[in-house]
């Protein structure tokens, strides 16, 4: 029988859960390479439940089913959740998952949670916080696999090589680099499953998650091996030459397993419990010493490289050309236009730029009370025409060889109220507050966010979002370790990292504001205080002088704005069609 | 022989060392309370190198011994260490005390490290750091103290009550409220050794350390006892029928060591790690369960009740007072003055104030380059006469019935240099932006502090210490958890919290500016983006408006301090006799 509705694959897996001896089933939103977007073979969350968010957490006990989801998808999900309880994860009075499931389940209960989905840090503290009460939690079931009958394939699109002109740097400079990290940390065994560290490390692409350019791969490096654990039907002749010449083996993604547990028995291996599996962790643990730390490949690849940073510059030229020819026709055309076409209209644009490959996420095109939500992804059931009367916030990115790119503009198709206007100059002074920052090297992120939210924190608002996150080069448009947030991320702030700068406002029911620019973390000043930092602006696209109160706005904010506009219409302008140019002339003429 | 020099004691150390097995020795700076001031008789820092500073770790092996201290000691520790090498602390290329051992010292190397007066939290980490180098930390050995021959007594200064008209809340209500909390944890039993949170706790105050109002006692409270250890001579038989009448039960000091090492066995007992030294936590571990958290006292004392709120807000005119006519005093009169004398006179004008008992910590009078010295302290060598010619900064506080303060203010005493005044207006900017900052009740110390700095930040100009810190109701002037600082300290500030706003600037070599108030927590408005709170200021006393230059202020600033200055005048005035109200009025005139 196939299982076609949530109550028939629930009646079937607590049927898996008697047999098997467990009394709940935890189910993660996660793949073996703890990745933030999944691909279909993993989205077990959506196939058990029809919850499509990117964040979500699924518990199942023999006679009931919840779901828990944060504020950005708890509207989504009450629409797409079937015979599963949504729990609103973060509201007042709803217990976290495993705080439910501790009230719930009695001792010596047992819990299945798949470890090899499940990340080892996780892992290892819901581990922690069950036994307290006397709760085993077992990671050694997957019980969905074999009721998941119409499962989607593995993905297996080819991998290529991102050529080091691209790059910057070849791998075998990089694993050097990655060496002597692991030498610094008196290890001798690398364990990589994260897909961006991966392809970081090996200068190598693929298509195997929707809009990540990454591969479905693991990586185990010692100080004289490189292992490489990939589909070969992925890798073609010219490439796996070109791997092997580099000290590459290559073996079946599958036997990555096996190797795991057979690591040698002296190995003392650095792995980043929070980018591994706990079945990795516990393979490791029973044969290896382990020393806990960020994967090097993390830090070395948030650093952009002089030529990834002179691509990414000549990027933003391109990805603000396609971002202004889509404003003016949105602004101008008198083609009828709905969100979704919108969002068609900007992909024609990037397919128009040099070595554009794909989105680098699913695009945000919101327009009237649909901007008020952040994660707003529109479908033929909401899909809204745009008429002269709203706000309409447009969040995209793309995928080029050349670099990544993300931007956010808001603008009004009509004529905005004054609450409008004053909503969006202090965003906009959020925004500009980032981009004028000057910090010293131990400066954080949480500390620049603070100057940010300050603007709009006088006025009583608040957004609920961090203002930046880190930006991978032609890799994931959410990368880390850095970020600008209020969180006590304690990550210092260093040259060449690529962020975004993005504050917002979002009145619910009426409209949201974003304003988004990348910038690069640089070098400013030396002084008798330290160093000193900045960050250079990576981003081309005005903004909406209509928007702006200039009453509201410093004698430097609007200097700021001024010099931004020029710069912007100096540096697009050779390439845009004569209305096209000329209509950004009168966007950027000096407030 | 007696020990005189720190050579002969270093000698007389090594042969306990020899005898006891162990090849090194750590001296921490601290007492059995984890005190940050320490009475004479725990300072064993002082005893063994000479150095009087209040944050410092010894080490002593068979053929070396180094002090290791942060920048603020690094010159005074050069000048009063004799025999014992400095360690730079944070410099560049210096290792810490803990990774410097682990080089020199050899596995299986034992190191002693005294349990009664090192915190668990250390403790455990310095255990887990050597133990991965195979080299023991034995916690249960004090190798000093039978060396120190003319070592001063335990303090035995008499404890007394903090009446609730004070305090605002009996005892019994603080206890109940503890109880709750132990609840809460799932716990029956919490053992209290920060002396702080022992005064708080049971409305006793003492004087048992310099400028720090406590008692040395530990606490063990249960759900149905509440046992004081304190020395019985410092309790007089009022007290005593108060306390007992309260159901406190009253033991000796000692005896809390063997109470704890014979708890009940089913206890299972609240403590913080943090604030509890290794010894206790050894010997509750041996018998219970045990939950690490935050003393609740910890929080609970940090917010501020209405009762002791109203008592601040009169000290702040009060102490306001004896600042203004120490600055009248400082600026106008003509007797010849140094930075001793300073303070005394300061000290006189603030015991001519209503019930107050003793300075809150001792002050810093700084001139001319010793302004530039965070925590510069005069003695007879140093003590600058004060001319007319350089800048002056005063730091200091008073612990009165009512309530401890803190303030600090910087003046010219004779004409000051452009650089002098913007350095001045950029440390009132930082000062301003965290007095008129309005934030969520989400957001954390961290983010104001950043509001602060950006100022200097955009100058090229930092500071090395936190724009804030939490103060005691009478008692510590340091109090945490709560502090604006860089560091990602993760508690949120609530309304209550007295904490102090004094961002500064320090050039080495030539002057140093701090500007103090101290600010409450209060709510300031709900808006649909949550609960908005502010600071309200407590601390009254002017700036200087010949160190402003106006044109750096924006129109908001300037009106801040307009309307501060006209409170400061409005406040304090009345009871300041004429010429000084004059000099007041016309140093609080409109900008």
């Amino acid at each position: 029988m196939k299982l076609l509705k949530t109550q028939d694959k629930l009646c079937a897996l607590r049927k898996k859960m008697d047999t098997a001896g467990v009394t709940a089933v935890i189910i993660p939103n996660a793949d073996p390479h703890q990745s933030e977007y999944l691909a279909g073979y993993w989205q077990i969350l959506k196939w058990l439940t029809g919850f499509s968010g990117s964040a979500g957490t699924a518990v199942v006990t023999k006679n009931q089913a919840g779901m828990w989801t944060d504020f950005r998808y708890w509207i989504q999900a009450g629409a797409q959740l079937d015979g599963v309880q949504l729990f609103r994860q973060g509201d007042t009075g709803v217990p976290s998952f495993d705080k439910w499931l501790t009230d719930t389940l009695s001792v010596n209960d047992r819990i299945a949670l798949d470890g090899k989905i499940v990340s080892a840090s996780q892992a290892g503290s819901l581990k922690e916080k069950f036994m307290q009460k006397g709760i085993v939690v077992d990671t050694t079931m997957d019980l969905i696999s074999d009721l998941w009958q119409d499962r989607p394939p593995m993905p297996r699109t080819p991998a290529f090589e991102l050529d080091s002109i691209y790059a910057g740097e070849t791998r075998k400079e990089k694993i050097s680099r990655i060496r002597k990290k692991m030498a610094d940390y008196n290890t001798d065994c690398h364990v990589l499953a994260a897909l961006d560290d991966i392809a970081w490390t090996f200068n190598l692409r693929g298509q195997d998650i929707h809009t990540n350019p990454v591969n479905m791969a693991f990586s185990l490096i010692t100080m004289d091996k490189i292992n490489l654990f990939i589909d070969p039907a992925k890798v073609n002749t010219p490439l796996r030459t070109a791997l092997e010449a580099d000290g590459v083996a290559l073996f079946d993604y599958n036997f990555f397993y096996e190797t795991i547990q057979k690591l040698d028995k002296k190995s003392r291996v650095l792995l980043d419990t929070e980018k591994v599996s706990d079945f990795i962790y516990q393979a490791v643990k029973k044969r290896s010493d382990i020393t806990e730390a960020p994967n090097p490949s993390a830090m070395l690849k948030c650093l952009k490289n002089e030529v990834e940073i002179s691509h990414i510059r000549d990027t933003a030229v391109k990805d603000g050309r396609a971002v202004v020819n889509f404003l003016h026709w949105l602004c101008t055309s008198d083609t009828p236009k709905t969100e979704i076409s919108a969002a068609q209209q900007l992909l024609n644009f990037r397919k128009e730029q040099n070595a554009f490959l794909h989105p680098s996420f699913d695009s945000i095109m919101a327009f009237k009370e649909h901007s008020a939500i952040c994660h707003y992804s529109a479908d033929p059931d909401t899909d809204l025409p745009l008429s002269p009367d709203a706000m309409f916030l447009t969040d995209s990115g793309g995928n080029y060889l050349t670099g990544t790119t993300d931007i956010t503009r808001t603008v009004h198709l009509g004529t905005p109220s004054s609450q409008e206007i004053r909503d969006y100059t202090l965003v906009l002074k959020a925004h500009i507050a980032v981009a004028t920052a000057l910090f010293p090297s131990t400066a954080r992120g949480y500390q620049i966010d603070a100057m940010a939210r300050r603007h709009l924190w006088q006025q009583g608002l608040d957004f609920g979002h961090g203002t930046g996150h880190g930006v991978g080069f032609f890799l994931c448009v959410h990368e880390g370790p850095a970020r600008l947030s209020s969180l006590p991320v304690d990550i210092a702030l260093r040259p060449g990292m690529l962020l975004t700068n993005e504050p917002g406002l979002y009145r619910e029911g009426q409209y949201g504001i974003r304003l988004e620019n990348m910038v690069l973390v640089v070098k400013e000043r030396e002084t008798q205080f330290g160093s000193f930092l900045k960050f250079e602006n990576m981003t081309l696209c005005h903004f909406e002088r209509d928007l702006v109160d200039k009453t509201m706005l410093g004698a430097e904010e609007i200097s700021w704005v001024n010099e931004y506009h020029q710069m912007v219409y100096d540096r697009l302008s050779p390439g845009l069609a004569e209305p096209v140019r000329e209509w950004l002339g009168s966007r950027t003429r000096p407030l």
